[in-house]
């Protein structure tokens, strides 16, 4: 389809005049490595000390190689992503299905993208696909979130 | 509704032989009092530093009357209560609705309870109804889990 070059204008002044405005189909990807310590910190703070974690054999009984990164603190690298780009997001909602156990040193890319945006009493709701990767491709983490933004202007 | 009295002694038994497996309808909750350094120890390990739990005027800006806890350091007490009582046990999936604020120094009660249960591969496949109140019955967080338990019998 070829669209009239009115609206091929108006699409390009969009573009240019709102380069850091939060769009349908912006992504933005964070990665992390967790570590030991992470884990151990983690469940300081949470209380969190399922053996899972920590105890190779728990691990091993369980179906996994080594121990694995709680699936919490991984899901909290999508509210650190948005509020990264967007201070004092609030978040309303997520769902999270975990597909892949993460161990530690594996490297994950942590991706949001928005996928629909509507106003909401001056501010802007905004849900979120939300998903982890490792190796490149393999997703671990999948799900959706939804928020409202303070303003759709970029960090 | 009165129950025949074979059915009765039925009931009586398996409770007598079984009191410490998982059955459906089983709640488990545990209170907890978020402080400004769990706060702190939670934003360094996950790295989320959005203002809206720091910051009077940023909280205010976004409804709230003071800064607000992270929502997914509150929805760790779910896993934690699970994997409480049942070590090993392996998160699938979770949904979160964040219902109200949690403020810094609120007591909040996460309860746990089981509603669905199959075998799946000699283990366990739990769906569970997980939510948090404060002030005794205000519901604050809304969600269901899936897990999978290495066994019913509770720790």
């Amino acid at each position: 389809m070829t669209l009239p070059s009115r609206l091929v204008k108006s699409f390009k002044f969009c573009s240019i005049i709102n380069p850091n405005f939060l769009k349908l189909g912006d992504t933005f990807k964070q990665t992390r490595v967790f570590s030991m310590p992470h884990l151990l910190d983690y469940s300081k703070v949470s209380l969190d000390f399922n053996p899972l974690h920590f105890d190779a054999d728990c691990a091993l009984t369980a179906g996994f190689q080594h121990p694995i990164v709680h699936g919490m603190l991984l899901a909290s690298l999508f509210p650190r992503i948005i509020s990264s780009h967007f201070p004092g997001a609030v978040y309303l909602s997520q769902n999270l299905q975990f597909k892949q156990p993460v161990y530690i040193g594996e490297e994950i890319c942590g991706e949001v993208e928005a996928i629909s945006m509507r106003d909401f009493k001056k501010k802007h709701l905004v849900k979120f696909s939300t998903r982890c990767f490792k190796q490149d491709s393999l997703l671990v983490l999948d799900g959706e979130a939804m928020a409202i933004l303070p303003t759709l202007q970029l960090e």
